[in-house]
């Protein structure tokens, strides 16, 4: 289904006047604390996250799926809905494929499908963690780490494999998740399974296109429960500045072991001009793949706060970061939770755009240990959703994206065009 | 398959001089230390653990399974294995059934099949965490704790069944592994929840057999990833209490938060004699379900410590504990997997009746820290492995179970017999 | 130093006509909502929480202590300093004592002054975690459940001691944070310091004053490094039942393991009327003992949600509950940190009043997860400041208190009275 | 006091036969299996591992110190009593000073009190984690990372002074373990600290001596709860690879995050030439600081592999690695506290070269994760104490360190001697 511009007019029409008067009162007392706010909501208008495309359909856990109606059944339904996501909030206007649930059998007719719904394509993601059926080795005992060369070289074409996919589509990223590890000690010698694992990059390295970058992504266990190959930001790091310029390291929220502090690790990637890409999630336990925002708000909102002033830093030397949303949705709706987890990000977002930059360095160089959290909490029990309905309005989408979508009913109309079956993913 | 005496005689036969050599010298030393090995020995002759019938194919994580061959297609077959098992260790002669995956069509069949592989019913589990094809209501949202009566109606009827099919075979415990719960903040009321639980296992409850036990288990997360109604020892503990004499904890190694003194859980559920049902496995990160001893020993050891000591006070009130081995296979051939289990806990068994309790009392008693670690450690120092290879071999095992299963080419013949469909399980 | 409700509106004048238009706009945004905001203000002020005399004081890690200037010297300028923050904030008005730091020598010179400070005694505190210069034994290994029933003997009469201070002062619980544990495997007998605790427990419940209540308070660790004998709210619970009607759990917000869902705990304990004590503070790693909301505030607003919904509940069987601040001060000034944990408190529990409970038990009713999850984040994600500061302000407090705090200049005052000394605590 | 060789020659001597036995019997058994079973001890006989100055005394916690008594009163008991240790089991030869702790008033005198007692200097410790009396700046907010210059320079300064002391003794390397942190999310600006202490720590080593290395130890959290500098191995390896060759990463066995995979971090640094210095310790919650192999000691055997394996690697490119027991002694005898820990090193030491490393890669080449798992399980499961207590021997030690430092009742005599003063340290 298609979401028209008059139709989101239409629905914000009555929200208006509420949302104006909100607006004004919110924008008058910042531009008192000193908030240029124009120019705030048009950097929310500018954010863009990335939806993958198996984000769309349910997923599930080990212990099995309780299936939803009226996902995705191909490439084209998957833009769609991407599409649709993109109509309403105007903040998700990107896609991220995966091969091999995601090859295109017409890269012209697939990019015109994309311009149509103003889509632009991140990342590309290879998928060396499970065998596909005609596939010669298994990837049981890992792929790009294997200590089969067979195996390492099968991975490492797949690779290649989905850089050309990437290339014929406009991609200019491809992200590496490496799931490769074991789970009993002793299974795989550590020093030489990195090694390989360092050889088999390298090899995808030397392909990548000359605009392109490549993303390293690490994780400390799942689906391995002893050790992974690229277990943290370090491995990460190492790996990516052995590579070369093209290569960073990728962050996902749910890939830590408890307690870590995620934003010390998004400063140092960003002062080391290595932090290429970053999947948003939420977790209270392990990898849980949860809608953003929805267990650890604060949290989200401090990874901002190092986002914002890493990047704004004009010291820094780090390039533009993919932004994805890497969740799972094994109870809502994909599309309502897809829209919670955008909100919660712009949400997060003009947070930390409130904070007064100068005032908190001043603080901080104070020692004035109160002060800087006095500031921080200021900013974020600020109720900043006026603005972030403001962003969407102005960039053309809904005043409440989910709103509308649950009056518009789309799920119904989804599961009348498309039935029961299943998308591809987890 | 099937493993005649014989065969097995057969294969000790060359082990045995130097197996002898070794028990005599290490019985010496034991001896003289006070043990009364002949005792020892025939503790661990008596120790049985049980194998589930889910234990026996190939599991998967929620990336996917990499399948096994020769996997046991009906319940005829999943005993043969245990029987197999059974008759390599002489240590594993129960099996635990789950219903819907094990129902059986001719009990009487079934059962004079048991009595040829000298096996005993453990206790039967219930799946109220995944929808069966033909079922009314889905348990997305919960079972015995889910908001609507209907849907707990159905739970607990198959919790019924679940015992009629149990009276049928001969077994004398159910096992409620409680999946509900939520995955996100104030998906659900954790009173009302927590009071419908009650309520439904109240009615399962009253439904036992005079003879029997209900077992409810207790785990932190997964499936769902913000709560589990029976989230710790404390809850289910609480819930067996209420429900009456009948009723017990069960602990399972791999549910517990990060750190969890999981020794100290078992000691106290020992002295308020509550503890009903023990799942062993190991596990790193989260609930690996990994093979028991493989990442911790010396937590398994502690844990038997407590199991020994515990069920040895004369004081306690305790009735014998259901052990089970519930672990996951994804790597390595489950029939493997479960004799490397096996032996573990029967090792850790033997190192905890080693230890000289007097000794240790009186370290205590003199707050003695140092000396009561050398006693805890120089039981765990010991080789224990002649003490539990004799044991095998006294109950008409195999010395060496694992050696004699890769001899024999166990898997190929299973192969060649019963091909690479995948066996019931998760 | 005083501070008299003069110079307090004094500090309120010029913020008020601000304060005012935001309250105003805010109460007609939620009275449309359905919110009875001067129903929910006086709420707020009438919660109270203790403040504990030792965290007056600057504290310490185990690397040592930067110490503050200007600390409280005795119990009467504990209660000056608690005085303070009461004047300040309205919200503060117990005062936590601690037995021997804080014995009073003249209980009606003590009673009277805070009378003046319009001052409540919480609960009591015992102290068997430090050896006192004149004690006979040692608790080295324990107290309450040593080994030796002289040592026991003597805990239980310090116990008894601080009762007898207690109902002097006209305090009416006592909190028994019981350390004892071990730091190595083997160290101690699991169940018979269980038991050994018990037996103490239930000399000391045997002369508690008829309306006295008794804390049982659990730790999973620390100063012991390898188990505690209150290691959880399970054990807590066990000890609260056997010893009868007036003994109830306390939870510490920093009492728990890695990722322990604490408000599924408070909602159990809510449910079973055994919820005596609650203290507050905030951690990222262990038991950090950081300033309230600075680390969690999403959590701790979920947990005021079981808080509110669990005490409103007419079937509830809980008797209030005790407030406290249980927080270390290592960094900050201790007053400003003690303000900053009251104001976050506040919000948390403004937020969580904020919430329609009935449109969220519909929600749950119909498993809308997306549903229930909006509602929750609409409250948090509300700016509730105005209704905090009114609550401050209706009754007698700052609006501001920090800022007032800061602008009297209070901590270089009470360095000019009071000079260098370290107040009593750790 | 001082141990004469004839005094444990003595001791031995009825210990021998039966030392002798086991011994002789282990050996033809590990011969059989293809260890060279004397240049195994050999390997025994010439690991050391450093005692540092702090751990003679007893230690605390935040709560408080239970003192113990005849703790060193000087730099010279101290290395009297590391000279006991050594005399005892010839496996402590090396003592690791802490400045200001130890400040040698005549360098010539101490070292040939070392020389006395056969002990090399491990690396120094500096110490700014603590304000010392007469010190102009605190280091309250930080040191090496301070905001302020002045009191990052004293910092750098007091490093200076700590080469210079060790310049004098004779020791090789500074350990930098750099507390900095923060308590409060804002505090710090994380890439401001991290590039003030990379610059800090540059002026640090460009004053090394040309023979010196530094090592940069890292640790998640404490003194400081929400944020440390260097928190992880990969921040320490960032900062080692930036300073230069004469840089590396020290590993703390308790600086880790709940289910660290320690042994694969080893394993990376080892890899990449940057493993300095590794500190030993066990710990179940947070940084215990609890005897060596006490808790998990199968980690510290695989910890233990890599090392082994990592070293002997002709590739590696890694220098030695200074060894040291990094503990807290607060309920032991810092002294058999100690004896314990050495014995459980050389324990974990002699199990990792019993392991078959060409059998151990041929499974892994094969991915038989169950056969490499039983290699690893069966070094593990041996019992080889015949083979430390021989170690012990040979190098003029005694055959059961702790026996006869009991026997000697050698704390009473540093009583007599020394009475109850408190050692120096945390």
């Amino acid at each position: 289904m298609q979401l028209s511009k008059a139709r989101i007019q239409e629905h914000n029409q009555p929200l208006l006047a509420s949302h104006q008067l909100r607006l004004n009162l919110l924008s008058e007392e910042l531009s008192e604390r000193g908030v240029a706010v124009r120019d705030l909501i048009q950097r929310l208008v500018d954010f863009q996250v990335a939806i993958p495309s198996w984000a769309l359909g349910t997923g599930g856990t080990r212990f099995g799926r309780y299936a939803g109606v009226g996902e995705p059944q191909s490439l084209e339904q998957k833009i769609e809905d991407v599409g649709l996501l993109h109509a309403l909030n105007r903040s998700s206007g990107a896609i991220s494929l995966h091969i091999p649930w995601d090859i295109p059998e017409n890269a012209a007719h697939i990019k015109a499908l994309m311009q149509e719904h103003d889509l632009a394509f991140d990342a590309m993601n290879s998928n060396t963690f499970q065998d596909q059926r005609d596939q010669q080795h298994s990837y049981k005992f890992g792929s790009l780490s294997h200590t089969d060369a067979a195996v390492r070289k099968q991975a490492v074409e797949h690779n290649l494999e989905v850089i050309r996919y990437g290339e014929e589509l406009g991609s200019k990223a491809l992200t590496v998740w490496l799931a490769d590890g074991s789970s009993f000690p002793g299974q795989r010698n550590f020093r030489t399974v990195l090694q390989n694992t360092y050889e088999s990059l390298r090899e995808i390295y030397a392909a990548l296109p000359a605009d392109w970058k490549v993303f390293v992504e690490y994780k400390p266990f799942e689906p391995y429960f002893y050790s992974t190959v690229i277990q943290d930001w370090g491995t990460s790091f190492l790996l990516a500045n052995k590579l070369g310029d093209k290569a960073y390291t990728l962050v996902d929220l749910g890939h830590h072991l408890p307690n870590a502090n995620i934003e010390q690790i998004v400063a140092t990637l960003l002062m080391e001009g290595k932090l290429g890409g970053f999947h948003f999630n939420d977790s209270k336990y392990a990898d849980d793949d949860l809608t953003v925002g929805s267990i650890k708000p604060y949290q989200l909102y401090l990874i901002f706060l190092e986002l914002v002033h890493g990047m704004d830093d004009p010291q820094t030397n780090n390039p533009p970061i993919s932004y994805m949303i890497d969740a799972s949705h094994n109870l809502k709706d994909p599309l309502e939770d897809l829209l919670q987890s955008v909100e919660a990000i712009q949400l997060a977002y003009a947070q930390a755009l409130l904070v007064d930059k100068q005032a908190l360095e001043a603080a901080r160089a104070d020692n004035d240990v109160v002060g800087a959290q006095e500031i921080l909490q200021n900013a974020f029990r600020t109720d900043v959703r006026p603005l972030v309905r403001e962003a969407f309005r102005q960039a053309g989408g809904a005043l409440d994206p989910l709103g509308l979508y649950r009056k518009l009913d789309v799920r119904r109309q989804l599961y009348d065009e498309r039935g029961v079956g299943i998308a591809t993913g987890l």
